[in-house]
């Protein structure tokens, strides 16, 4: 059935992209077949990553850049996994209201995606949904995320360009942000540019940016947007474009793609690994008595954990 | 030199506890050594995790719970893994002055732990700090978190009594709150709760808390406080008592303690299998015609994961 599927998507079939999509949400045990199926056709969409605190503005800006790129006659995949996104069902009335344009619009395909009950497995599923949309041959995919788990930080740092979006408002909410995303924003935006505070805001900003360190030779721009009124999106756009010709030109976005699909590897090994262990756990056969121990406080994890890795070490090799 | 620093700490030593949590903090080497020894001693505290988004006031309630159990002359120990809360530096100045009365008290033990450059440790370390605190004679722990992350998650839900903080204007924060914490608390408190939209708060919490399968036969209470007036911490204390009670007499407190334990059992193996994966992948020696497949898009992961694992069916026996 998955190679049925597959199949009619790759013709351009929307439906089967909707089930496939579906089945990667819910981690069906098709996935793989779905997966392998697929990787040949991988690597023309490009994939931006758009994250920050609630009321940041992210969907307008999703929205914007959408729009913009539609004009240019790109198509667009969106999949945003923030509870806060209209595309998601939150926010106010108007904003979904907005957000139907490009419902409408055949060259747009939006997905959200819900935060809970992934157990764990909601980047891996966001993963998923990028790939598909890639094979299905969009030309950009946008991914919208709320920065602040480490899931979430997982999902935009798998994006090719990474941006970051703060409000003047937001300069004690830095602290609650992900520390890591700061140091994986290719780009940070300022928006609603015409409030109080953005010049203390781009301060820290810019404090932040010189305590990274420039390994990959790109010092991050600092951008200011007012996305409800359209302005700033062309030059947003445009730094993308310049960011993305950059990965292009020193071969940084070849390799940031080699990385990403290693850790989706190690990822996947370290779930199958895990699920064995729990298993196993649960049987109650293997290491009980260890096992009875560590559960009834008398062991320490760690000293079981050593025991029980140093009585397997054909473990992996 | 664990040894005796150990010794001393378990002697009532300050110095010795904090040398202590600075290694388990910087996970030094020694951390297998110290948690050994500490084992026997630890169960005596009883652990109350704080949670909420920021500006619920989960430092002000820390805070006057703190002040409670002195009178009660209980001890009390704060680990702080909360980027807005005063006591890890973050708030404004007029809250951290209000905490000093708490470091200059020998009975209050204050730790606050950043959230950044743990590479995914916090979790480990925050729990490993517990327990130090645990077997230094602490008779209460409070662990306070910022509710967004699943790591802030981990922490908490490894208290004995996980308080949700929520204030009225928070409505819309409900869905941007790691919804896992929904499902673990086991207290619910509207801070500021003589401000406008408590009804509506009450009404959804309510209704989230129906949808709750109460498996533990616990239906979760929702207080009202007013913190910095100091009104319902009195009510809060008690709640967490009847709480502490029903969890002892059901026997379901030494059944949390037990799966906690062999939750952290299952944590360290999988750092410590991930640690050999990726070292082996660093060296490029094991498998490596597979995994340059995988990053040169030519294999899928998923592919190449069950085949990595059927090479090594002799994994984990």
């Amino acid at each position: 059935m998955p190679a049925e599927l597959v199949e009619k998507m790759l013709t351009g079939d929307q439906r089967a992209l909707a089930r496939l999509v579906s089945a990667v949400e819910r981690q069906s045990a098709e996935v793989p077949e779905i997966m392998q199926r697929i990787t040949p056709m991988l690597g023309h969409a490009y994939c931006i990553g758009i994250t920050g605190p609630p009321g940041a503005g992210k969907s307008t800006i999703t929205d914007r850049l959408t729009a913009y790129a539609r004009q240019q006659g790109k198509t667009v995949g969106i999949v945003a996994v923030d509870p806060t996104s209209p595309y998601s069902g939150g926010a106010i009335l108007g904003d979904r209201i907005r957000m139907q344009q490009h419902y409408l619009d055949a060259g747009v395909y939006i997905r959200s995606m819900a935060s809970r009950g992934h157990h764990g497995g909601l980047s891996r599923a966001a993963k998923g949904v990028i790939k598909l949309l890639d094979a299905f041959g969009k030309d950009l995919i946008i991914v919208e995320t709320v920065g602040v788990g480490q899931t979430e930080l997982d999902i935009v740092a798998a994006a090719d360009t990474t941006v970051l979006i703060l409000v003047p408002e937001s300069g004690d909410a830095i602290q609650t942000i992900k520390a890591g995303i700061m140091e994986i924003a290719d780009l940070f935006v300022i928006n609603k540019a015409d409030r109080d505070g953005v010049e203390r805001l781009q301060r820290d900003l810019q404090m932040m940016l010189h305590i990274r360190h420039a390994s990959d030779g790109w010092c991050p721009p600092v951008l200011g947007t007012q996305a409800h009124k359209d302005i700033g999106i062309v030059e947003l756009h445009e730094a993308i474009t310049t960011h993305r010709r950059k990965l292009s030109e020193t071969g940084q976005l070849a390799t940031r793609r080699q990385q990403n699909r290693r850790q989706e590897l190690l990822d996947l090994l370290q779930q199958q690994l895990m699920a064995t262990l729990t298993a196993q756990f649960d049987d109650g056969e293997a290491h009980s008595g260890l096992l009875e121990q560590v559960e009834e406080g008398t062991v320490d994890p760690y000293t079981a954990a050593q025991q029980m890795l140093v009585e397997n070490d054909d473990l992996w090799r």
